[in-house]
């Protein structure tokens, strides 16, 4: 595996896409993926909640979540892979302050085609057996926490089966003669002079230099270009070489509980918002604490994405914290959520997500002949065909990417230099 | 010293003039620095080559250096402080490809009332008894050296004694009573809540909180806010707490060549440029290696600013390499000054750059109740004193800062959020 036309690090969501799609619009190319770990999709893409929406007020945020969402529609119809998509629908809670504010963001997404259901508190309340006023509870109160004014449905949304997607992307790749190597970490990637001078050190900066591959456990690889995929560990290759990606990492944790009451399990199953008949996955008033319902595993994922003080910090194997759960989400969940009351984690997981700290959307560029792939923020399952089709006309050096639907992007849109990306007013 | 108003992390020149003009604005304030080294400016302030220039296409870096030129050049006329400042001037060459493009530029400050001179390639070569025909050599053409096509004289530049500045602010800060604890090291920052619940680990996602001041080696440190002005070690205090500040550090290296030969004098000594009769500070063709002239020492610093594959790295004690400069600097200097032929460095320095990934110009901001001062990418020295406002305008919290000489600054402009910096396109 010593040379090869493209080298993407990293086998995660965003890395197997990529691979793919280079591989698919260039079958000639020899094109190898090398990953740290075991299997596809075993870091951070497996500690998703794999929750998609097609329903972002930022132009870019769509047209990059619903072109891939109708890639998967179509894979899972034509019956070529089954994606298990849950169109859960998003329920989206607010307080009537914060509700105000998005008013006439909805109203704009509504002129645009874009479908939500509006529901009154009192018919949540109803609905769910939710607390809506949580004001009259002296603790919620001194909390901070809001009534809930209003929610809204949207039924473009929902989850995905990531390893069947994580599978689908690697085996067609493999077909086509794609290959990956497993087990195969990338120490430090490559750097060398156009034109050796055969000095010590080199290349000095009078020399044109560029990244020609990577060096791994395995050895090295070179490659024409190589495509860092590698998620939450981009920013400790780069870093190396000086070069900023404005991306870091930092930690999300799920907890898990099970629908062991009659109450749980009547939420779970609640009736009337989706053709499931279950609960969809709902946003609390801010702060948005979430719930992602599992019928399949008679359980609900509960999350909170906290932002200060959570470490910028690389683990390799980011751990739950009991005390999150308990003095973080559970304090907010509870009042909302009388259903929970007592009822403890029965499992728990970590990730990191690796932020793009300019605006949260996915960075796609290329500089000395390295592309740089990710950022992409919590969005990168429902982003990720998406993200592999604009890093694969980056590669073959096309202004526009074709994404799914016939939709044209610009890839230097999602570049640091000419960065183009529409601010998201509906950020959860 | 266990509470105070202001506390200023950092005692280089950013954090003193930041400390100087916060006492001098809020009199009764109580104002703390602490430094974890000995003394006054001995991390990176101490590296620098104190050069300054009153000459940027942007009107961000041209008002923040000039105004803080003008109030350097108040502090020496006035007879305050000897900063035995040196107008050197500034002596940039170019190729014809650059000239081609500066030259708008140049016109453009030119029309601002901007002075400069406009060389010509023979006088140049005949009163710098320089090389300007360098592709007539295999090795330099090879190299990719370009000849020099024409240079411009800056003569509102030179360089300024940084332990005088330092002085100054230390000293008016000290006498109008405020407080600086050297050989103190801030380990943390510290985050409270703004209600304490009581509850292990708080405070959670659901309380609002703040920095309320930092845990030293001598014991924690309350005050109403908190300054960051750490340059290179920002970073290492905010990641911790998921805070973005888009600096990042990058080691620079000055060797030192002494003027042994009858050549290098004459050199050093050259006339006409300037009323020191002294070489002016010297910016080769891209790449753009730089001398600066030290008659007092009888020598040249010489350096070259590296970009890529030079690491962000944090290191305390950063080291000069000896092959930087044989293989690099110096490849470059003797093909245009054949005088530095066979010339080693008699000594070297380096250190670190606190660079701005965004656009290099510095950050100024406030989050969570922390002011961070940072990110001047190597003009720190020559924008201290403006920089040192703005942070004690943000601090006050007015919209403006008003820099020596009357010129208001808008504070946000500076900030990450609403930032607002005209590019520059005269980078060394």
């Amino acid at each position: 595996m010593a040379k090869c036309d493209a080298l993407v690090v990293g086998a995660g969501i965003l890395g197997l896409s990529t691979a793919y799609h280079i591989k698919r619009e260039n079958p000639d190319a020899k094109v190898i993926v090398v990953e740290k770990r075991a299997a596809a999709g075993q870091g951070n893409t497996a500690k998703s909640a794999a929750m998609f929406r097609s329903f972002f007020y930022s132009t870019t945020n769509l047209t990059l979540a619903d072109s891939s969402v109708e890639f998967y529609r179509f894979l899972q119809e034509k019956g070529k892979v089954n994606l298990n998509i849950k169109w859960t629908g998003y329920l989206w809670l607010f307080s009537k302050d914060h509700y105000r504010k998005v008013e006439p963001v909805l109203k704009e997404l509504s002129r645009r085609g874009l479908n939500y259901t509006y529901y009154e508190e009192e018919e949540l309340s109803r609905k769910l057996k939710m607390e809506t006023h949580v004001s009259s509870n002296d603790e919620a109160k001194a909390m901070g926490l809001k009534d809930v004014f209003a929610g809204i449905f949207i039924p473009k949304a929902g989850n995905i089966d990531v390893n069947a997607l994580l599978n689908f992307y690697e085996k067609e790749f493999l077909r086509m003669g794609g290959e990956i190597y497993y087990n195969t970490e990338v120490k430090k990637l490559i750097v060398e002079p156009e034109k050796p001078f055969g000095v010590p050190g080199e290349p000095y900066f009078w020399q044109k230099s560029r990244i020609s591959g990577a060096s791994t456990t395995k050895g090295d690889v070179k490659a024409e270009k190589t495509i860092l995929a590698a998620g939450a560990w981009i920013p400790n290759l780069l870093d190396p070489l000086g070069i900023e990606c404005c991306i870091k990492p930092k930690k999300r944790q799920l907890f898990s509980v099970k629908a062991k009451t009659r109450e749980l399990k009547e939420l779970l199953n609640v009736k009337g918002f989706n053709e499931l008949q279950c609960m969809p996955f709902t946003i609390l008033p801010e702060p948005s604490v979430y719930i992602k319902p599992a019928a399949n595993e008679n359980a609900f994922w509960i999350s909170y994405g906290d932002d200060f003080p959570r470490a910028y910090l690389l683990e390799e194997e980011p751990q739950p914290e009991e005390n999150f759960y308990r003095y973080g989400i559970y304090q907010v969940l509870v009042k909302y959520f009388p259903q929970f009351e007592g009822q403890n984690p029965s499992s728990a997981m970590a990730g990191l997500y690796s932020i793009n700290t300019l605006d949260g959307q996915p960075v796609i560029f290329e500089k000395h002949g390295l592309i740089v792939v990710g950022g992409a923020s919590g969005s990168g399952i429902m982003k990720a065909d998406a993200i592999g089709r604009i890093a694969s006309a980056l590669y073959k050096g096309d202004e526009y990417a074709e994404l799914y639907g016939n939709n044209r992007f610009r890839v230097s849109d999602l570049g640091l230099e000419k960065r183009r990306v529409e601010n998201e007013k509906l950020i959860i």
